[in-house]
């Protein structure tokens, strides 16, 4: 979407109204009743503006003309940004399933702009941030959500004829939020601010109101009318990587016991030291990945082993759930990340988009193909803000897996761990190595790089998790 | 469940732990493969006690035990009581879907404690909040979720001892929370404040590791495997309530545009104004039910106006979705409450599952007889905390609907608000004028009236709900 202006609306008159009303309502209808198709999508609305410019009247005002009950108005605050998180964490909940509209009233441009205004940030950091956040979304755009952003504006001069004329409890209340709106200074120096981020956005002028109202009701039509372009992503190049040896044929150098005792209790309690030191200044979050039996499980038992529950939170990723699948693949995460003082471990996570997805064909291929650059971004968002990733791809050898398979089988207390569909993937062996040697060769960062851990020996596999993560908590900080 | 003691466990050998694993996976897919069915249950497990004593340690050792993707644990810090809220509000999210385990560990226990020992309430005070809690617990188990606390408990002296153990990082976290453990006199007085909330809970000794696991395990697995008592509800003597006139003649007195437009826009403002005032100190609920048609959405409108909407949140409820059936049916309304400052309109509310979910059969006859003095409940835990419910039934008569209904079909453009289900629900006028009266004679409370507004002439109407609201914010304020 391109447009920098808005476009000319007819004159407001009763039949007009009608016609747009009618027009709303079945663009609703018609969103929802597609919600479960491929090309669903949510529509989410992010408004801004100068105060008084009438962002609150028109969004009342679109209330009344469309199916309310299909229509999910959020207004937030400012959030004042005294703990890094990535600009999204605080409205990701609220974004729109597929077949909803949202309107963000406080978004994270408004959080940005009173950032900007309180000199917490330069232009460059300001510039970069804008980028972050047409890239996210973009990647929401190409994931079924829709955005549209709309900018109120009036002059200066008008700005101040509706402060005298505010009657006193709406005074009062206005008082309490954003800036001295009687600061001619301030108000120059947010529209010069605002001028940064134009291009994008609709500008509405809020001078008129009827043409205000109209003007924000026909970009809402537009939006729940217009399927976006198909997105020009460059996937078209695919070219497998080469699996390497780590994955094809993983060590097995032994451990004994004794000496694995030794040193995993040293170890564990050096993490759990350096973690506790690392979550003062940004949460932690760990992610594993690998096929059936690799492990998973038993390292982060290990790695949780001297932590307190109250220290950390494990989220066990299985197949969405139907009300998941309603929204981008990567919401189930997003709304899941650990605040400050937090660490959150992952056992599976949103690599099941180019792991399991691609393999059984939940994902398109083109959804899988982009999911890498998707992914790298997501995680760029989170380490900008001085999360720290760490990644565990534990490779297994086939016939480890075997041998783990027919234990498991052959246990009792362990049965639940294996069933059908774990001899189904194992199947499908190649093709998972394939998609790990991928994920693994397109998604290792500087900031968010992955560690290859052979696990046919378990303890070997233990000390080199609890090692690597230690290495990743003090790389830098010397 | 009164057990007041933990019972006997015999003496931990491995075979014993294999059996107990196994049995406790068994009842976890047991427990999951019910979530549909009508008798399903989700399991919450509060956990609370004396730092040290091993409730970490037994939570890390319980998920080593089960089925670790079948197991929730959500670890909070107290919420320290600086703004008036529910007890319930900051965990509501976080309660079992049925066919889940979920471990509160940090619950509304733990932060009743945390302000008794700060001197925040006096003994009185202190009773009154565990007997809300308990019927609270009581409510849920009535509905779905099965409730079990457990005290973790050690002596002074174990206390002592484990504290002069700790290693330096552990010993930095663990300052960073709670009490003074090094102080005898705040750990005799926790304890005497835990006694008050002895009898149904289990209490763990914390000394002994291994008899401490054992223990909480087979409570867990108890709670997993036993079936709560049908609850001996005294809903037997059910009496239809007389329905009153109001109901069934709503008055049809009119007023005319100009002493209305005159009145409304007077009306709004002063609510407008009382309302900004009274969300300073505890948010604000408004709940619109009616008959199809009878007006709630012009209403709403109407209330809204003169605000903005930051100021406000509306939810139009509709029928639950997949995922909000494996809760409570309080549970997504639990979830949508208002924080200090906010003000939340329902379009529809949990009177539904008097009023829809009777009439159509989607509780039993059980369920929703019972849920009069749930709901009850319910308000109460809010408006003791000084939320203020602000309750309307909107009376429309027959006629008027029929009216109303076929202007609807006429209107292209409001024709989304008419559909089959609203016809039948038209036939079944009757039952659900019972179930308002019903729901006015059993829900009508000091705190939390109701205010039954007739609706044919919408002047009058409107003009009536504000002045209601204006009434109901100023009682006991002048």
């Amino acid at each position: 979407m391109h447009i920098n202006q808005p476009f000319a609306v007819p004159s407001l008159t009763h039949v007009d109204t009608k016609h747009l009303r009618l027009a709303l309502v079945e663009a609703q209808w018609q969103l929802r009743s597609e919600k479960n198709k491929p090309d669903a999508r949510g529509v989410l609305v992010l408004v801004s503006g100068i105060e008084l410019a009438g962002k609150g009247e028109a969004i009342t005002q679109l209330r009344e003309w469309v199916d309310p009950r299909l229509l999910n108005v959020k207004a937030m605050m400012p959030q004042t940004v005294t703990t890094p998180q990535p600009f999204w964490k605080p409205y990701a909940q609220h974004t729109p399933a597929k077949g909803q509209v949202t309107v963000l009233f406080g978004n994270w441009y408004g959080d940005l702009l009173a950032a900007a205004m309180q000199d917490d940030i330069n232009q460059q950091q300001f510039d970069a941030q804008i980028a972050l956040m047409r890239q996210f979304e973009h990647d929401l755009a190409a994931n079924g959500t829709t955005v549209i952003k709309c900018w109120f504006d009036i002059s200066w001069k008008c700005l101040q004829e509706r402060l005298d004329k505010l009657d006193s409890s709406a005074q009062k209340w206005q008082h309490l939020h954003g800036l001295d709106w009687r600061n001619e200074k301030q108000y120059r120096e947010i529209q010069q601010w605002r001028q940064r981020f134009y291009e994008d956005w609709f500008v509405i002028p809020g001078e008129d109101a009827d043409q205000r109202d109209l003007q924000f009701a026909h970009l809402i039509l537009d939006a729940l009318k217009t399927k976006p372009n198909t997105l020009n992503a460059s996937i078209s190049n695919w070219k497998n990587a080469e699996i390497p040896a780590e994955l094809l044929h993983p060590s097995a150098s032994k451990l004994e016991k004794e000496s694995y005792q030794a040193n995993k209790d040293k170890l564990q309690k050096q993490v759990a030291g350096l973690l506790r030191k690392q979550v003062k200044r940004a949460p932690v979050v760990v992610v594993f990945e690998g096929m059936d039996a690799a492990g998973k499980g038993g390292s982060i038992r290990r790695l949780v082993e001297p932590l307190d529950p109250r220290e950390y939170e494990i989220h066990s990723i299985a197949a969405p759930e139907p009300h998941e699948l309603l929204h981008p693949y990567l919401w189930r995460f997003m709304t899941r990340m650990p605040e400050l003082g937090g660490i959150t471990i992952f056992d599976r996570s949103w690599y099941g988009r180019v792991l399991v997805e691609r393999i059984e064909g939940f994902a398109t291929e083109e959804e899988w193909r982009r999911a890498y650059d998707e992914i790298n971004r997501f995680e760029h968002q989170m380490t900008e803000q001085g999360y720290i990733l760490i990644k565990f791809w534990l490779s297994i050898s086939n016939e480890e897996q075997l041998v783990r398979f027919k234990e498991r089988q052959d246990t009792p207390h362990k049965r639940f761990k294996i069933t059908e569909e774990d001899w189904r993937n194992r199947e499908k062996w190649d093709g998972y190595l394939q998609a790990a040697a991928d994920m693994l060769q397109r998604t290792s960062t500087d900031n968010a790089p992955w560690h290859v851990i052979a696990t046919d020996d378990k303890y070997t596999a233990r000390v080199q998790i609890l090692q690597a993560i230690a290495k990743q908590l003090t790389v830098g900080k010397s």
